[in-house]
């Protein structure tokens, strides 16, 4: 939580392969994907914004650093494996004490989403770099503020339905592809105290995060999913708030 | 699945402790919680009805089973960390291939629930016998069928909000007790193909398993959430429908 | 309700404009668009179907039919503003006493389905007969069984978002649209004691209702939606369950 | 809408009648209900607030004042059926378009309510003066920011289950009453483009108004449900984003 202070804590995660093994990938995001939303980000005076990465120690995700932090974005793909499941726990217990959590593009299959949502998180997918055409729905809604009735990726990653997702809380974004495939890109959901957003464009393999209006979904996410309380696990034996009756017992 | 044929297949798995360790429950459940709700179950012709327990092998859930079975109800409270991380994810896959799952009151804090529902699934609670009002919230939905507006529980647990789960995609029944405290007492959701539901009365220190109108919410449930399909899990990168002109990468 | 009585009593609606008056559409429907989803409905045993249109006295829908009537189908374009207030509302409120309420196409706009979600139900829209394919996103869903992945209608009238509708309980289709748009073609909602299921395919301009598919949807809906119930409207003062201490009132 | 501009207009409405008519609520509320919560909501510097009465033109609500609201709070009881039709109308098409809509206690009868939900909203009721606990769910959620876990209110006007409402978007609180009643008392949905939310505590009958935890749970929900868009209403007939090539017509 963050009461009283009027910043925004932000942890940008990577696992920062793709950046690290192929050159394409290098050129397009020379401070990696982490880096290029750290940035965007960092441009609003909302937010404080640290990133982290899967070689660090702990993937940069101690428990102190998740407790500073308001809300995770995720971005994960080859490696989702190599994340250690006490990391994964641990950002599942943040987010259901209040943490926010972002997942990004692939992170649909990252340990912390999936133990998020309880299902398989499974897509149909096809990566020849097709036009995507994201719908907004949902205007009215603090993440889409801003966002045009609907804009075009000349080349995307085509995620298709049908999505293995628990039914939204709300869908805010669906997304039209060349192929002839549809997609709900952005959705919402509550878990314990805390908001998740998953938002699908985003492949490494194209500049999506130059974006103007991904940028614009990210940077509104990232304020609306923010953490507002810290509340610990806790199942607590109580007591009566009214006098019980001692009725003759069948038991 | 259970295409073609007319019989729903049920298994109701029981952790078996109380019974063999508390001769107070097991006067009361001479034939074990499980034995209690499978005979009731039987009687109706629509279910072909199976016991398992945590003490026999794989807890009595092989795969083999585990696919022969179109709903499991699930009763556990002091044994949920006995049950092995595999037979509940065998559990957990088999509901989102299609297998309806009946959690059944401390099941809330049992393996395959709480992955299903990606929260801490805590409560408050108390043991006292207190007097339990259950409201029928929604009394078209086909597991309300002949339960009345509300119905008593003379000597129940105490189960109260907040419950941390995910909003329901339903809420059927609204639990007062005497001690002041409201429970979201029987609950909806879909996870996968699967369909699950919460039913919260149901401690071994009463004989809630012998009231009629708990046995009908089970009944009728079991009858609700069995499987209809069985699809397995799939993530297949696809070939496009339609024609995909080649833009002039930006990638 | 239909209680002890194994048949759906299915009622057709139509305001049977265009049939009358557009020589391509009544050469397409000879029977009308209620005759031919009346036919497909008639040769399921489950259902007794009758037909219902615009023209009749009370529009065919006075209240002694409609309280026969487990699952209405409703079509209409051109003459919504026709329907009287009033049949509207005994429409409206046998939906909530129970009732099926199925809007099919333009009825997006017609009264009763305006009346039971409460927003404009305004969509984007054009008619030159493009491809339409409707994914299948929930194929455990009763409405989805039998139907494929995705089916297409080669020439169909684009409905597309943003759809004004409450988020729906469950999201059964989406379609995608040649032209570029997306849309919740299929969407169940509970309302009162009913269920509402609107479903998109349908122009009289094409020949959509001899599709296998959209024939299966909408008979396996109107299996889904029938009532189970005939619960009427009331508004009770009650005496208390529990004795009220009189505390010194504040009041 | 409020583009560029820091405060939130509220309106707060009332039907006046009580106040007028009954001595004992005359003293209870000298400056009337709605004087009560403008008050209480003045001393926010959020906010700019007016009020508005039955007996007004055009109920104080011209299409004028309507469109300078973000967010209106409504309180009625005895004369829901005096506010014109056309007055209810240009409410529930406000809303639509953006502006945030509040409905306290028997609000749940008053036209735009009804308009906004389909539903009868009926319920179960008893005005002896119990004790009512209201259970904050919810906690992140910014409607209940500072709402202690549960609170009491010595004296309420008992509102039960079953409550004939769609199934809310967010059920925040839940009432426990001494007479053995529960209730949904505080839920939110999305309309159009606003944002409703229902709160039961209320009755002119105590003094709920001036109860601290009240005047919290109407202060953050005034902020909550602050329209942020103005979308007037349309349904377009639009030309295609993406080439269509005309397929061989079955039409």
């Amino acid at each position: 939580m963050n009461a009283g202070v009027n910043v925004i804590r932000v942890t940008v995660w990577n696992e920062n392969w793709h950046e690290q093994h192929e050159a394409e990938v290098s050129q397009r995001y020379p401070e990696g994907i982490h880096g290029a939303i750290a940035a965007a980000l960092s441009t609003d005076p909302r937010f404080e914004v640290r990133t982290a990465t899967l070689n660090e120690p702990s993937c940069g995700l101690s428990q102190e650093i998740l407790h500073a932090t308001d809300v995770l974005l995720w971005w994960g793909h080859r490696k989702h494996h190599e994340v250690p499941d006490d990391v994964a726990q641990w950002v599942h217990e943040r987010v259901l004490a209040g943490m926010g959590f972002i997942a990004l593009h692939s992170a649909h299959f990252s340990k912390p989403f999936k133990a998020l949502m309880g299902t398989h998180c499974s897509l149909r997918w096809r990566n020849t770099g097709e036009r995507e055409r994201v719908w907004n729905i949902a205007p009215s809604h603090p993440i889409a503020a801003g966002v045009p009735e609907h804009f075009v990726l000349e080349r995307s990653e085509m995620y298709g339905e049908r999505f293995d997702i628990p039914e939204p809380d709300q869908t805010l974004f669906l997304s039209w592809f060349a192929g002839g495939e549809v997609f709900r890109s952005g959705c919402t959901w509550n878990r314990g105290h805390g908001r998740v957003f998953f938002f699908s464009p985003g492949d490494q393999a194209f500049p999506i995060y130059r974006d103007v209006n991904v940028l614009r979904v990210i940077t509104n996410a990232a304020a609306w999913c923010a953490a507002s309380v810290d509340i610990p696990f806790s199942c607590p034996a109580v007591e009566p708030l009214e006098p019980i009756d001692s009725p003759q017992g069948q038991g």
